[in-house]
């Protein structure tokens, strides 16, 4: 299951006209690397040695993609269709959901994930509860919709955190409704036992990791929330949870509770630097404090966030009061981390009409580093001796990346990059992507377009 | 200065796999064109005539770029160091301005004209200020740097509406700072003598038009403004003005002349359909019903808007009251015309905190026809007989947009479709962009990084 098994050995020195290190563009920067880690990092390296792969470009550390709903893929562009409302989009999720088994998910999930490559992903954290079958029972394998994704990330050579995400509920006292049955697993124990076989089977994994997540507030009940935090706790996972994406979840959970879902999550012990809240879009001032102060995480996905009419999360507070800021593209409107970075900017600079919140190394601090320990990578995001030798390439010499000055590459990048100015992705001292050419998933656009239409044929 | 004169005359038939008219997706278009026209629209064709060129993908009418400010591609990255305030923007732009030279803004712009070309641009309005020499004295033709940027536009392939901007002072009762003076002809009479020469020389012009602007209430001084204004009517010209992009704008106004920019604009009988407004950010309801009961157009630049802290402007509001809505790249933090019409619905959604305030069909409506009609050529931007022969085709199989259905595709390019999916882009009849390579223009790329390098070495 790891992902240098059917893989030539390829190159183990890579020469980078620039990179991104501790925060800093260096120009003629020699990495080499042995069993999948960075050996050495040599800076102003006058001649490419012979044996050396040439980066030409940009290179930074590989970008993760800390929330992803895989199959939210199929929808792109299909729920814009007249006026776009919220109950479009919903409809055709669900829709899909239901249609969804072990096969045509790992099909779909590898297709999206070799997309992910080719925007420069090497991780993904995947927010995962189309768990069992559309009627609700257990597959032969209960965890045989779980192993399609980690076979996906695989196949696609990128690393996977496989969120396993415990759903258990339609909404405060609210039934599941007949597409949300395959979600639950009935209970926090029933899905602690599942999860558990899971970790087993990637024990050994160098790309795969099991995290846990509770959907949100309103799809685990106050009673089961203890122990899907405990089992997290206890084995030291990565736990996420989707926050206040919404008011009305948050009316919702006073109304319930008489806090709000931070507060409920805090006085659970859900928060601290294992945690990741996703969205955080709508926050009270101590709900701000409470992530900060535990440093809990934050995964901002800005275009889905404004495809869904969210709103601007403050995410520059709360980065303040002390909590990491990460990146997600979620429900894959757009996938492309470059958009996500400048985005959160840049809508911080639409609601204050002030330029100047973020800067570039920051954001880009988010989509590596950061990112990467949100997904339980902490080796992983960095340029430097040790870590995991996980790369991406952005060309310089694209129409809209041309006049660049070496100085300010990272700004540029941060600002006017686009995916498709990814030029080589590297994980595991392998290239999964060169030359923007995918090295294992041959015809990506046609693998996702043969996915998808299977969907909704 | 037509663009055929040193053009092969390739393929005069084109056939279409799907083509977008009169706001629904074809199959199988046949479109033949002759003398830059099109003289035929044939739907449901099942075979393709052996002499057509096979268009694959969708084919829209060419986009109108309806607000750029070409020498602004240098800046591109260059203004978010650090934490990129509006003063590090305004610092670097006024650089460069003060740089350019007739040689040096024809290299510039025919790369950025490229740009836009591969962007799917297939005429742009250019808002140009850049007159004089950098000490303010008169080239020996006085429009030298205007021919400037005809010719690039005639080299890159594209349409362009020279918007010859007045532009005499640099605030309310405030002289011209040092790199202003380039920008002035005096008075408002020096400039129109200035217009009608150049006016005179592009008369025959089938690709270059010239209109009219006021740069902004703030640099027209308000007994200035009358000139301009009739020059623009008694030829029917089309007339720009940015328009409260800041609200300082607004303040200032209001402080010197007790009414809004708009109410300004409005008693001096500036406003009307051959009037364009600029950004109209910050706008009172009454500026609203006056804006679009005169049926004046509104120009949204939704990502120079985010970059430069403007605001979220009510479009949705402005074009309910009467004037349509286009879009323009002004600054090309990006140049993608796509980003720029989803914004317009998603900084909408941010703003509101709900979807689906525009449909798809109006936002790729607002980049063709209404954005054609602005820049002065009602008979551009409809795939219908008749109309001038500018069409642009959007590649479907590529990553992003792979999956999508045949019937959504307007929905999935405008919502999900990056530049780099441009695959054609036929001007007049002939191909400026084909298989994603410009065929006027070799090394886009290089000849910005060589145009740009120039001007900040």
């Amino acid at each position: 299951m790891t992902i240098e098994e059917d893989r030539p050995p390829g190159a183990q020195s890579f020469y980078c006209d620039l990179a991104w290190i501790n925060g800093e563009v260096k120009s003629k920067v020699l990495i080499t690397t042995a069993a999948g880690r960075i050996a050495t990092v040599t800076c102003g390296v006058k001649q490419k040695p012979e044996d050396a792969a040439h980066l030409v470009g940009l290179t930074v550390p590989g970008l993760a993609n800390v929330h992803s709903h895989a199959f939210h893929r199929a929808l792109r562009g299909r729920t814009q269709v007249e006026h776009g409302t919220f109950w479009t989009w919903r409809e055709r999720m669900y829709a899909a959901a239901a249609h969804l088994d072990p096969d045509s998910y790992r099909a779909l999930a590898t297709a999206v994930f070799a997309e992910m490559a080719l925007a420069g992903i090497t991780a993904v954290g995947e927010f995962h509860y189309l768990h069992h079958s559309p009627k609700g029972g257990l597959y032969h394998d209960p965890n045989a919709m779980g192993h399609a994704l980690a076979g996906a990330a695989a196949a696609a050579g990128i690393r996977i955190t496989l969120l396993d995400t415990c759903y258990l509920a339609g909404g405060f006292d609210t039934e599941l409704n007949d597409v949300q049955r395959r979600f639950s697993d009935g209970d926090a124990a029933r899905w602690a036992d599942r999860v558990d076989a899971l970790r087993k089977a990637y024990a050994d994994s160098e790309t795969v990791r099991v995290g846990a997540a509770v959907h949100s507030v309103r799809a685990v009940p106050v009673d089961q929330l203890p122990p899907v935090i405990a089992f997290a706790a206890e084995r030291e996972l990565p736990l996420h949870v989707h926050l206040s994406e919404q008011r009305a979840e948050n009316d919702a959970c006073l109304a319930r509770h008489h806090k709000t879902p931070t507060q409920l999550l805090h006085d659970h012990g859900a928060l601290g630097p294992r945690t990741t809240a996703v969205h955080a879009t709508h926050l009270s001032q101590m709900d701000i404090d409470l992530l900060g102060s535990s440093a809990t995480a934050v995964c901002m996905c800005p275009t889905t966030e404004r495809d869904l009419a969210d709103g601007i999360g403050p995410a520059h507070a709360v980065h303040t009061a002390g909590s990491p800021i990460t990146l997600g593209s979620d429900s894959h409107a757009v996938i492309d981390l470059f958009e996500e970075a400048r985005a959160v900017e840049l809508d911080e600079r639409l609601r204050t009409e002030r330029r100047g919140h973020w800067r570039a190394a920051e954001l880009l601090h988010a989509a590596t580093d950061a990112g990467h320990a949100a997904l339980g990578w902490p080796t992983a995001g960095r340029l430097v001796v040790g870590a995991l030798a996980d790369f991406t390439t952005i060309a310089l010499d694209t129409v809209r990346l041309a006049g660049v000055q070496p100085a300010h590459a990272a700004e540029s990048v941060v600002f006017a990059a686009s995916a498709p100015d990814v030029r080589h992705v590297v994980v595991a001292g392998r290239f999964t992507v060169r030359d923007h050419r995918h090295e294992l998933v041959e015809d990506v656009p046609g693998k996702l377009a043969a996915a998808i239409g299977g969907i909704f044929k």
